[in-house]
């Protein structure tokens, strides 16, 4: 009986040596297959340079859904469709900032935060107060604020070698500001950018009016700017003219999450979902954010045709629509797959950025994960070494928390993001064609892994 | 007995426990000082965008002397001085490459490769005879080569996730074309450039002439335009123009290696290296390839002082003047080393790009290696992981060879270093601000290790 037990664990051993090395040589087959014949770095070309940027709910939106349908129909993806979500609509309209510096106004580049009330189109002039922080502002008296523009000018901090960390840290002063302003009576809110740029491109991205609040228009000035305005509100004082005609429409507005599909052979009732956000801010082109994980995500579909690999379970890439201001894609794909009864096994996000991938974030039970982490030192050759974040994505949110169906999210090396991330410079030349293939090298790998060996 | 030796034991983990919290400490100390005061991509701007490209032996190279002396000691050195290395002079002078495509002869952009010798100013004119590897030409009949210009079409290979290894592949088409083409009576040569580049930009590059070999002028070509000629050698018969002043000049010229140091406290004898080259390639501004290497060498210097650290052992940093196309400062360094019966204990550089630092390669015995290995996990947190490369530097190799001086070598992410390398778009504007530093801070890093353990 020993005898038979070592046979039985001596012949799993070679098996499980076997099995390893056949999914080594798939991992090396999709690289090779991705970094010589891939078609992503091309794609986001094309999208960057016909679309541009496409916010939600607008005619650019709607060319990119018929970009990204083309795409995925040039993979030999066995069904391409589009599934309808409901968006907002933001529009911004013309703005300027002028800011008194030296006792004469001069315009300065700036955006005003997506979602924001504007100023009506009239110009609202009044002095500057700087704070650094919210505990700053909360600490002076309100005779000293009201009726005053807020400089809230937090620094993104450097020192965060994670810059998604720093993101993190900074990031409610684009998001709440206005909230804690009106809470004494300011009238306009300035930012200092969330960004890590030595530039002065201002960054724009989403904010929101706690109900029942004064709506104050809120504006990003980039770095530079804002450590000349730093500056003066230091050495005198300071005033502000800020015109805008942003707003938010009443009416929500068709549009579609992209998605194309690969039929599993065996199981084609479970699906694993890849993805990244069609939508952009107003700026730029999108490039990193996120036409990056789009054209990752087609990539995949692409390679696994390819190279003829017919996967159990159904694989499924999805553009998602509105992931900006709303997510309104990513609570219809949980929602259809809710109605529709759908067997979601694993969902992946890449939304950040098109750089050098350094590892996969698991936002999935103990049980799911070890299973996954036996098989990660197949990515050590790709230079992919990071499997400690709790990460998924915006998108695949609704999904994961509704359906409980265990969500990863690739993890790109983050030190120029937010350099770019909702700014005119976020562009197609911002882009390294390699970096961006090895992006979908890891997601392809990932997926591969996941269908052979269940999760 | 066993109570004490347990007592001994117990206590040497506490003390270990104790020095690796202080290590990790000083870890941080190093990163949060570097970047957020870091003055390394400040300095990058001004050599870039006041000296610019500098070739030994020009005056640029002078200039670039007199930047590095004042950086360093910007720092607060203890010491800095200039230690003489006569340097080789290689011209470039004009030069234009037509290509007949479609019967009509057109300029196309153009680099001759680094030492060759050029047409003496005038015009060679010859048919094109493309093949893709030195194999294939050799298999040709003399009679199909005499007289022609051959276009070596070897590609850089994608499919390496390491660039440098695809660079080490290919890098031989560089550098023994003219040697491998004599044999066969051609007359010129045109090379693809080594470039991972979806662009246009010819990389010039180091080549060599072996003995009694007849000196063929060699040319190298942006990876579009090496498609296009690709596509017309194939199609049709092709010929080129290729008129060149470059030359190799008879005397060395009189430089310098820029040295800064910090003397040790304990064993001042003892000394730790750090350096990049100074010298470029005669295009861009050098600024990846090497003034990245430099401004980290000497905010390594900048970042001790600041935070008070008084080394045991004495901590350089060293400028090379040559790396290019001679390594006479490398050489410099180590005779100087051997007639002044100095003590080196480490040597580093970091010659591969202004980018995310990954790793540090080793060039060492395994005891020493094994000694710093029990400490790499400090690095972690940094995103720096691979440390299995044997990798050390050109301008220590000198030391390293001659002198059994341990070497080791920074390893930054690979993606983009060969899109830029030796071509007019290694500009300041290609180096990231955070990546740069954060090669600064494992610089500072490793040197500290060393200084506090050993090696």
């Amino acid at each position: 009986m020993k005898k038979i037990i070592l046979s039985v664990a001596a012949l799993a051993a070679v098996f499980t040596a076997q099995s390893r090395e056949q999914d080594s040589l798939m991992f090396r087959k999709i690289s090779d297959d991705i970094m010589l014949h891939g078609t992503c770095y091309d794609n986001l070309r094309v999208l960057c340079k016909t679309v541009g940027h496409r916010l939600s709910g607008t005619p650019a939106a709607d060319k990119a859904v018929k970009w990204g349908e083309k795409a995925m129909k040039g993979t030999g993806a066995d069904r391409v469709w589009l599934q309808p979500a409901n968006v907002p609509v933001w529009h911004r309209g013309k703005e300027s900032l002028e800011l008194k510096l030296n006792g004469k106004y001069r315009a300065v580049p700036t955006l005003s935060l997506g979602n924001s009330e504007g100023t009506g189109g009239k110009t609202l002039e009044a002095p500057i107060v700087m704070v650094n922080t919210f505990d700053e502002y909360m600490a002076l008296p309100e005779s000293a604020v009201k009726d005053k523009i807020v400089f809230f000018n937090y620094r993104f901090r450097q020192d965060l070698v994670n810059s998604f960390e720093g993101y993190g840290d900074a990031v409610k002063y684009r998001w709440n500001s206005p909230n804690i302003a009106a809470k004494r009576g300011a009238a306009g809110i300035i930012i200092r950018s969330i960004s890590t740029g030595e530039d002065n491109f201002p960054h724009t991205g989403s904010m929101h009016y706690a109900d029942s609040v004064k709506k104050l228009p809120e504006m990003a000035i980039g770095n530079r700017t804002a450590d000349a305005l730093e500056f003066a509100c230091k050495t005198g004082t300071v005033a502000a003219r800020m015109t805008s005609e942003c707003t938010m429409r009443k009416e929500l507005a068709p549009s579609f999450n992209v998605i194309g599909e690969i039929k599993g052979t065996e199981e084609p009732e479970k699906i694993i979902t890849v993805g990244g956000h069609l939508d952009s801010w107003d700026v730029g082109e999108g490039a990193h954010d996120d036409g990056a994980g789009c054209v990752q995500a087609i990539e995949v579909l692409r390679a696994f045709k390819a190279l003829g690999i017919k996967p159990k379970y159904t694989i499924r890439a999805v553009l998602f629509m509105n992931e900006e201001n709303g997510v309104a894609g990513g609570n219809a794909y949980a929602d259809s797959a809710i109605a529709r009864k759908e067997q979601h096994i694993l969902a992946i996000e890449s939304d950040a950025g098109g750089f050098s991938p350094r590892g996969i974030g698991f936002e999935m039970s103990p049980e799911q994960k070890e299973k996954i982490l036996k098989y990660t030192d197949l990515f050590r050759p790709y230079n992919v070494y990071d499997f400690t974040m709790e990460e998924g994505g915006v998108d695949i949110g609704p999904i994961h928390r509704k359906l409980k169906v265990p969500a990863a999210g690739l993890i790109p090396d983050s030190q120029r993001y937010f350099d770019y991330h909702h700014t005119n410079n976020d562009v197609f030349e911002q882009v390294n064609h390699r970096e961006l293939k090895l992006g979908a090298v890891t997601l392809a790998q990932l997926i591969y892994l996941v269908n052979v060996h269940g999760i």
